[in-house]
Formats: C-alpha cells, structure tokens, sequence
C-alpha cells in the first residue's frame, strides 16, 4: 500500500480500519465452550490487518448524509465480515488454493480445511446477524434492505455468480465484456453494496442509491484493474500474497486484453466517470474522490 | 422412512413438502447466464427428495396461530434452503467425505469441489434474502426477528458450532452431557428455528416461541437418537446414506453410552415430555403429536 501520510485520505483509512476493527472485536464471539476453535479461526481470518476499503466505503458513503456512530459502523463490520469469508472460501485448496493471506499463513493452513469452511460460513452468517439486529438502525425496513441487498450483492448472482465464472473461465477465450461481467460480480457487487448502504442508512432515495452504485461499480473496475496490473508486474514481498497466477492459469483479465499501458489508460478514463457521480457531494466526498487517484497509482 | 398411507401426519408432510418445493421452484433461479452452473449446482443439492421435516415443521407450527400461505410457505423454504447448505458442505471431502445422500451423488460428486461450495454459500445466502424480502411478512420487525433468529441457530454458537463440536470429539471421551449439548447445537438449533418460526410468524410472544422451542429441542434429540440407532442397526440401502461411520470413527453418540435398549428408553422419555408441551394447542397440533412416535420408530 503506498504511505498516505498525513493526507485526508489516509486518515480517514485509518479511521475506518480503526472504527471497524473495535466494533468487530464487540461483535465476534470471544473463544469459549467445546466449540471453542470456530471463534478462533473466525478472530484470525478477520484480525488479519487487510486495508478494510469496504469498510472504508460504508463510513464515507453514510457520512455524506451525515450517517455516523453505531448504525455505520455495524454495517461496515458486517460487510467486512462477508468479503473475509470470501477470502477464507477463496483460498481453500479446491478453489484458489493459496498458502499465503496478508503475508500470513491462510485460515486453511492456520486450522484446517475442515474449519477454515466452517468459519468461513460462520462469518457469512454473522454478517446478517449483525444487520438485522436492532442496533444497525431504528428502522427495520432499513434493516431488511439491508440485509436483501447485502444477500443480493453477495449470492448465486453477485459475488458468487463472479466467482463462478471465474472458474469457468480457465482456458476460456474471454472478451472485455465478460471479464468486465465476471468482475462487476466478482468484486464489484460487494463495492456496490458498501457504497450503496450509505445511501439505504440515510433514507436518501434511489437517485443517490443510483449515483453511489454508479461511483461504486467503476472504482471496483478501477481496483481490479490495478490488481490485475500488480499480478504482472508486482512481487509476492509487495502484495503479500502470491502472483503471476492469472497468466500461469491462463486467465483473461483486461490486462492480457488490453495490455499494460492499454488497462491503464481504461482505468483513467473510468476513473474520471467515477468522479463525476460525486459532484453533488462536494467537500463531504473528498475522500472518495481522493480514493480514485489512489487506487490508480497503488503498488500492493 | 415409514410408510404413513393415509394417516393425518403422512398427508401433513407431503403437503408440506409439496408446497415448499413449488415454493423453492419460484425462488430460486433457473439456470442462466455465464455463471449458470452455480444455479444448477444449487438446484440439484435442493430438489433432491429428502423427508422436507424442517419445512413440515414451519408450516404445523405457523398453524398452531392460523397462519399460513406465502409467509410460512418462504420461511419453510428459508430454512430448507439453509438445512441444504450444511448438507453440501457437510459432505465435502474435508468434512464428512460422503459420496452419497439420498441414494444419489453428493453434489461435490455430480459436479466438483469447489462449486459445491460455492453452491452451500449461496444457500446460505439466499435464505436470508428470502426471509428479508417483503413478502415472507407485511411487518419489518417480523423478518428481522425472522433473521436474527435463523442467524443465530445456524451460526457459530448454533449449528456450525455443533459441527466444530462434531470434528473435534473425534476420539475424544464425550459423555452424555458433552453428546446432547453437541446434538442440540448441530441438529436441535435448525428444528429449535423452524417450530420459532410459526410464533414470529404469529408474533404469538415469548411462552409461545419458548414453548415450541423446548417441544423441538425435545423432538431433535429424538430425531438425532433414531439416527445414531440407525446408524447401527440399519443398512445403506434403506438410508440411502453410508452407515457405521460413527463406530468406526469412534465417536461417542447417546447410543454408544446407553446401549441400543436404554438410547430407545431415553428416546421414549423425552418424546412424553416433548408431547406435554403442545397441550395447549389441542386438535391443531395433531400431526406434530404424531411425528414423536413417528420419529421413534423410523427405519431411514
């Protein structure tokens, strides 16, 4: 990750992983009973530093409708906790099959196999838990869109139908339009429902949940972008977890499309799209548009 | 299973599983786009015959207070869909490596490892977003209950907690207390939910879901008795399912501590205990009466 100092931007990140890594350690079980080793691999998939950008997300896109304390904060959790379930899925030896996670050995290696599916499904179940409790928001409508557009965005055609293509595709001769297809579900849904949920908290309306998706949908594009450019031309030291793997599975990504400098242009042109769905925001946005040049130019 | 001909619980259950099953035809997708395989991954682990008990129970239970239709139809299909999930993962290889259920593959067998995964997470998933969507009740407080509840039984400190429990008594020295506490997190916690549910469902309060959660707890063990007998007595082909794995991995079942004669006795003793409890219901709760000496006597 590159040093941001004292910028705006890097405050509010750390402000973010800060809020939510407390919250979290509120929220998840501490270790106890004969079951005792699920709320350990739970505690070591989730406390495993990481940059926290939904997170991130949540708590900037609340707080341009002036949505802050609990109610942000436990949506961000419970989106923190569905994409480390990913993480841990996505690791396991018949899916990605990685040994290595934020520099640490993954949840699979850490336990087992066996625990690491189980705590993966148990974070997948905390996150709803944690929506539809009563603390998230005084509204249960608010509530139960929550917890729907979360299941929608993380399901058989969210982030699942993602990761479902994304095996199919091995081997397979994909264009743009379905690299960009499997990555808006892959990635983007999750993105798409962190920046989304400000607008859901706020009661704001579907023309700025619209606008947030938007902005939302095209720095998830921008972010994979740039994690496939680092797959090419990064170090295993820098990202901490391994690369070079989509070529050697011979995998399409807008990189191998496009090529190098190709991706990178797309992404400064997506880029400039994004900013412009947050001009009604004006100041209260400056971290999310700050976000942009950043995920652009990011080594790890 | 028991041939019930014409009797009131045969006909309760197969309308129950009747109605869940057209339920679950509308719910969940068909197979489409580029990530079509993940949508029939889950359909082939859904409709795979199966005694629907959980669902049985919702729709009995939502009848005890006159409700009925959509609502418990979705929250029956809820809970069958989350009860599918920990099948499909509960077979995987590095869990309990069956091959077989309900006499057919398992689904890591009829497609792979890694969709059935990914297949038992969006099981996982949509049974929240069947329980948070408008339909399953007009009041929002209702299916956040709905989700909190299921959350919890399913979760950590429910279900996946019993299975945690489950893979490290292997070869441990449980006694009674340590087996029924691991059975009623592992199978109770589901069946404690489904008979809840017809209460939340009615917003019936608190002696009502407590009374119907004691009867399920009651009727889970019972359940869980009759399989580890069968797991002893009885053969693949009438379980459709492997047998004699619990001796052979040398774990402790109420079986293996009473003997087959005094696991019957118990059995016997808890079903008048867990029959007292729906007293207050009369005629209404005939068939959930009914399911105790059912559930006593089943031979799969």
């Amino acid at each position: 990750m590159n040093t941001l100092g004292g910028s705006g931007l890097g405050a509010a990140m750390d402000a973010a992983a800060k809020g939510v890594e407390a919250t979290l350690e509120g929220l998840l079980p501490k270790p106890h009973g004969l079951h005792g080793r699920i709320h350990e691999a739970m505690r070591y998939a989730t406390f495993a530093g990481g940059k926290r950008l939904r997170p991130f997300l949540v708590l900037q896109c609340a707080g341009l409708f002036d949505v802050t304390g609990t109610p942000a904060l436990r949506t961000a959790a419970a989106i923190e906790v569905l994409h480390t379930y990913s993480l841990v899925h996505d690791d396991l030896p018949c899916m990605d099959d990685d040994d290595l996670r934020r520099g640490r050995p993954t949840t699979h290696k850490a336990f087992d196999e066996a625990t690491a599916v189980l705590a993966g499904d148990a974070l997948l179940t905390v996150a709803f838990e944690i929506l539809a409790g009563a603390q998230t928001h005084p509204s249960a409508e608010v509530r139960c869109q929550l917890v729907a557009r979360l299941a929608e965005a993380a399901g058989c055609n969210g982030m699942i139908g993602g990761q479902m293509i994304d095996m199919v595709a091995s081997g397979s001769h994909f264009g743009a339009e379905e690299v960009i297809e499997l990555q808006r579900l892959k990635t983007g849904q999750l993105f798409e429902f962190s920046c989304e949920a400000g607008a859901i908290l706020a009661e704001a309306g579907p023309e700025h949940q619209g606008r947030l998706r938007r902005y939302a949908r095209d720095m998830g594009l921008i972010f994979q972008i740039t994690d496939d450019l680092l797959d090419v031309t990064s170090t295993a030291e820098k990202t901490g977890k391994a690369v070079g793997k989509d070529r050697e599975h011979g995998k399409a990504t807008l990189v191998s499309i496009y090529g190098v400098e190709g991706a990178r242009a797309e992404a400064e042109k997506i880029a400039a799209r994004a900013a412009a769905e947050l001009a009604p925001y004006g100041a209260k946005a400056a971290a999310l548009r700050d976000l942009l040049p950043f995920l652009l130019t990011r080594d790890a």
